[in-house]
């Protein structure tokens, strides 16, 4: 989830309205990223006398930053995954231990509050590290990635400590028994990887490396960012088409064959880097088992297809405090919970060689038997989604399934608005998967028959799908991604259809998780088309007017004053006299400020400093606010030539142009500014991405949404 | 290959040279596609006409076009494979009767002749129907897919009679014995389903159905021939992924979610329906063992990265009766070839179980044994690939699998200039398999190990990799289709690895198969981006100036004059009084003069007759040429109302445009005239395809192609 909100220092009492908490959101503004280079005199200059074979050594540099971006993305995946195995580990012996001692002499209380304990204190330090040191890493990170892809950036997304944190909160809400999962904090995990290493330097941490500076600007480092969490989901899942696909689906507008296949280099190499570590973790080189975080196994070669659609608790609960408090108390009563459920229950199953149970409990059953429902809880959701594939028809009670989906879920939603790095692939595929198997169980009890339809595994698998398809609503990527952890082919079609009928059944109610999220911090958000039925408006309509132009030699004290003007805080800027001939952007103008780039006016216009494209991406991207800069009474006299930094041919549209058309040239070209003109090239308004976005379609036709400043 | 120029009546002698044969195709004229949509009046009232439920119904149409294409895409890969196993069946019992009755008696030479005889009879059926009937429908069609879906309009390429042919002489050329493989053309034949059925209509049939008539325009035709092709991938290697990716790598320009998801579904229609038909005919309904024409079997679970480039014969032979000829000969050869092979061989075998060989021939092996070479010649190339890959080792002897390999390329490599219809990836495969096992083969006789790395089917199946991304240079889609085929997800890296090797190998040395196709065709081809070191041209000296412009209100006789002068055949045309105010197509005024859409000098303008955009999509695809409309000398002298019609709003660049802010513009857009404008709006000249297609990286930087006509 979002936390740009708690960044604030407003003090937001409990009983706040969401209408006031909305209007609170309204005043953050996210930056816009712009996926259109400026294709200045500077720009085209350098392009010009780059030789055909520095254009080849770029190319070579970008594969080579991509393989870093997998080879490191892998490396983390590997590392949360130790770290987890181990301290769960601890964890479970631990309580093991101590549960079995007093099987025997009563007093399972104090087991319980060992759990609790244990629980809430790996929660606890996750959950403080994310609240008080970096609220954005709170959640999976999806929808921020989603956003940045598609073109706002959300603050601090793509930082090395947002990475730092989440990782370690990862580590903590998973150790710690949550209903999470692990796996997507590692797409917005790959992503900080890339957005560091493709720039080859740390803001955060002072350190240029003074490489890879050609890449310094949103369009470049945008199709790096998508290596990135394309090789996040290969990690995660063990899926690097997937991956590519995820990226393709969430990000990319414009498709390019070479980028592509570098994105699906970044997610090979982050697979084979998992695997590879992992294998020798697990004491077996060579072998490449476990090609992803989590793993389904390997189905050996039917469909139900029911959707339920997530609800969540945003729980608007803002003091770092309080919201540690919260993840601690959730941690608790998740060991509670699963601790009673366990303690009443009594389905015994037989140990068997073939189950995949690492800490199988005895408790009250027989000897050789183990406890059912403590396997379920007792274990990391990767195990236990496994375990729910592939254990042999018999090893679930009905009814232990039907209870455990319920508590699960609730535990799922309530554990969902907690400040903790926490993904929610896992806990959708574990309820799906045993609500899915419980279906299984109930169709073959029903009919009686012992056909292949009796495998409860494979009602499982479907139910997982169907489960994750109905929260995501991702399509093809997921059904890939799905595919590829399970190693078959054969469950493609059955899988494809699950997600379909989920996404259709789901969009009839209400958005997915992440367009909820992007929705609710009224991020504007450009989907795939304009809706259909706004053919009837025009650019006239749309764009925002009248606009703030600049002459191609402008005064710097207007310039100083126009941008820190709060009340406009436009981010790009015509350049006229009379017709359109350029565009200047508030970060090139900033840079030229911040330089004195400046004449007098009685001076030539020789004097002028000249600035290279390297000032431009020293800046990039934390270009200072207007007010750090000071411009004495005497310079605001000076004038700037602004025709060397301009975009001398910024895309224009008539008036008339319709809706649908300004938005596929915006979403295609990847804009952040259109300039609208009349029949004489005069600028007569701007677009920009909050004024496409604010066009919904809702039941009734065409909505208006209120959206944050960009 | 192409074949359009067979088509024209100019009697080529074989002296001819190939600049002289350039001059002439130079001459044929490739219409572009246009994939931006006309918003004239007349359409944004039928869109701003229409209800959200009404657009609702258009996308469940969509959906439904999807599953249809996908279904009959499946049946037609059904009824190929089930024709060519008939044919093939039949042939190989009969000539192997025939040796094994003569091998006792002597007088082999008698197998021989039954055996090209046979060969060269399918084949010349085959070949007839081609050169006579349709010489598009030679070859696999890929390049012509490509080149749709890249916007240039091959002649015939997408229509019913070449399906027919196609089939028919895949079929023929299959069961023939020649060294071809029957999967490249099922892309063709499933991009001509889609054509077909997203029409609602066939021109060919007079037929038309009266339904999906909002689709008759290039942009939504595009889109279902996308799903087409990748339906047609799907069906023939069993890889509905790589079927959609193959369709975005070669195809899309602008990626959507809802296409690509559509895309898919097509895809996974194709190969579920071809999987159940076969597994019906296979005498084992609802196992569904046959996802694509193609197995490569199950992998149980190294790499090697060598690449060739494959060299190939255009004939130059373009009369009918010459090619048909050409063709059985190279039959009759084929049979040769195998038969002294077979013959001189001694390399026997001992029958095993697990050996895939349906027709082993004993020859003069002992009894219990076969002739491993006839194993090799006397198999469909698709079990002969499967062979390679999963036969144990010790199957194939070194010298076998070294003369066969080579023979086989010299086969294919004459082959596939021949005038059949017939694909590339089986015999490229095949050949890449043999080397691949024979390099796995010596190296574990220098290695001398018994290890995992001894297991010389799986360098088969990397040389097959290998050998068939140097010839077809596709990279992320072959990689899933590879993977996809072999049921494997393990194999993705090597595979990826080889694969990006071959390219960047083959890539120093010429382009790929299809791309040369296309290049010595003249096709004004756009790749992804614009070469790099083109940043020095602007759209002033790209664009074709002067401009033919028409008044708004235009007299008709200049517009018959215009449409009529063959020397400048253009094919839009901007609406100006002094500013630029519209675009109108050449179609669109084709099909206003052909209703005589005009008005008297004198009259008011109200009397003009009221054109529905019905009547445009009548016309559609095959609007008629301007010599077939017949004007009267007062007619001439009417008035032309174009304001209804032209496109209000194209899309415009200024003059100082960088070559490459067109190009992006041009390809993510997918336009087919951009208006290049002055400062006050007027028209200066116009960029087409062309204009930009002719601009080419090569050795030495920039070049300039000669381009066919668009």
């Amino acid at each position: 989830m979002f936390h740009v909100g708690s960044r604030s220092t407003v003090d937001l009492e409990e009983e706040i309205t969401p209408e006031e908490v909305k209007s609170i959101l309204l005043r953050f503004v996210f930056q816009s990223l712009d996926y259109d280079n400026s294709e200045n005199q500077l720009f085209l200059e350098e392009e010009r006398r780059m030789s055909h074979m520095g254009f080849r050594c770029l190319e070579i540099r970008r594969w080579v930053i991509c393989g870093l971006i997998g080879f490191l993305t892998g490396l983390i995946a590997c590392l949360i995954d130790i770290a987890v195995e181990e301290l769960a580990g601890y964890k479970y012996s631990a309580v093991k231990q101590n549960i079995e001692k007093f099987t025997e002499f009563g007093g399972l209380s104090i087991s319980l509050i060992l759990w609790a304990a244990l629980n809430s204190a790996f929660v606890m330090v996750g959950a403080i590290a994310v609240a008080f040191f970096e609220p954005i890493a709170a959640g999976s990170g999806i929808p921020q990635i989603k956003c940045y892809l598609n073109g706002v950036k959300i603050p601090c997304v793509v930082r090395l400590k947002t990475l730092a944190i989440k990782v370690f909160g990862v580590i903590c809400s998973v150790a710690g028994g949550l209903a999470v999962g692990k796996e997507g904090p590692m797409i917005h995990s790959g992503a900080v990887v890339a957005a560091g290493v493709s720039q080859g330097r740390s803001t955060s941490l002072k350190k240029d490396f003074k490489i890879f500076e050609y890449f310094r600007r949103d369009t470049e480092k945008r199709d790096f960012v998508s290596a990135g969490a394309a090789a996040g989901v290969s990690a995660a899942f063990g899926a690097p088409v997937g991956g590519v696909l995820f990226s393709l689906e969430e990000g990319a507008s414009f498709w390019n064959q070479m980028l592509t296949w570098r994105i699906f280099f970044a997610s090979m190499i982050s697979t084979f880097t998992l695997n590879f570590f992992l294998s020798i973790y697990h004491g077996k080189p060579g072998e490449l088992s476990s090609p992803g975080l989590i793993n389904f196994g390997r189905f050996d070669s039917d469909v139900s297809s029911v959707s339920i659609s997530f609800s969540y608790s945003d729980a608007y609960i803002h003091r770092p405090c309080l919201q540690v408090m919260e993840a601690m108390l959730v941690a608790a009563v998740t060991a509670t919970v699963a601790f009673a459920m366990i303690y009443f229950s009594n389905d015994c199953q037989p140990l068997g060689q073939d189950s995949t149970e690492e800490y199988p409990l005895q408790l009250f059953c027989a000897d050789g038997e183990y406890n059912s429902m403590a396997t379920a809880f007792f274990n990391t959701p990767e195990r236990s989604v496994r375990s729910l594939f592939h254990n042999p028809p018999g090893s679930y009670n009905p009814l232990t399934l039907g209870v455990f989906t319920l508590v699960y879920f609730v535990l799922a939603v309530w554990t969902y608005g907690l400040t903790v790095s926490a993904g929610v692939f896992i806990p959708s595929l574990l309820i799906g998967a045993a609500w899915g198997r419980l279906f299984g169980i109930l169709l073959s009890t029903i009919t009686s028959s012992q056909s292949i339809w009796a495998d409860p595994g494979k009602y499982a698998l479907i139910g997982a799908a169907a489960q994750l398809g109905g929260i995501v609503r991702m399509t093809l990527s997921l059904t890939v991604i799905m595919v590829e952890a399970t190693g078959n082919v054969t469950y493609g079609f059955p899988i494809m259809l699950v997600l379909m009928t989920a996404k259709i059944v789901g969009d009839y109610f209400i958005e997915g998780l992440y367009d909820i999220h992007i929705k609710l911090q009224s991020v504007p958000f450009l989907h795939w088309d304009a809706p259909p039925t706004s053919h009837w408006l025009t650019a006239r309509e749309v764009m925002s007017s009248p606009v703030t132009c600049f002459n191609r030699v402008e005064r710097v004290g207007r310039i100083v004053d126009v941008l820190s003007n709060t009340s406009t805080n436009h981010n790009g800027f015509p350049v006229v006299p009379g017709k359109i001939c350029g565009l200047i952007l508030r970060s090139q103008l900033i840079v030229l400020l911040k330089h004195k780039v400046f004449v007098e006016r009685a001076s030539s216009r020789l004097s002028q400093r000249r600035l290279q494209l390297k000032d431009f991406r020293d800046a990039y991207p934390r270009f200072p606010p207007i007010q750090s800069i000071h411009v004495s009474q005497d310079e605001r006299e000076c004038m700037m030539d602004l025709n060397e930094f301009m975009n001398p041919t910024p895309y224009t549209v008539p008036q008339e142009t319709s809706l649908p058309r300004v938005f596929k040239l915006f979403r295609a070209l990847g804009l952040r500014h259109l300039v609208v003109v009349d029949d004489e090239n005069r600028v007569v308004g701007l677009v920009t991405r909050k004024d496409l976005a604010r066009y919904h379609l809702g039941k009734d036709g065409l909505e208006e949404l209120q959206l944050a400043q960009t």
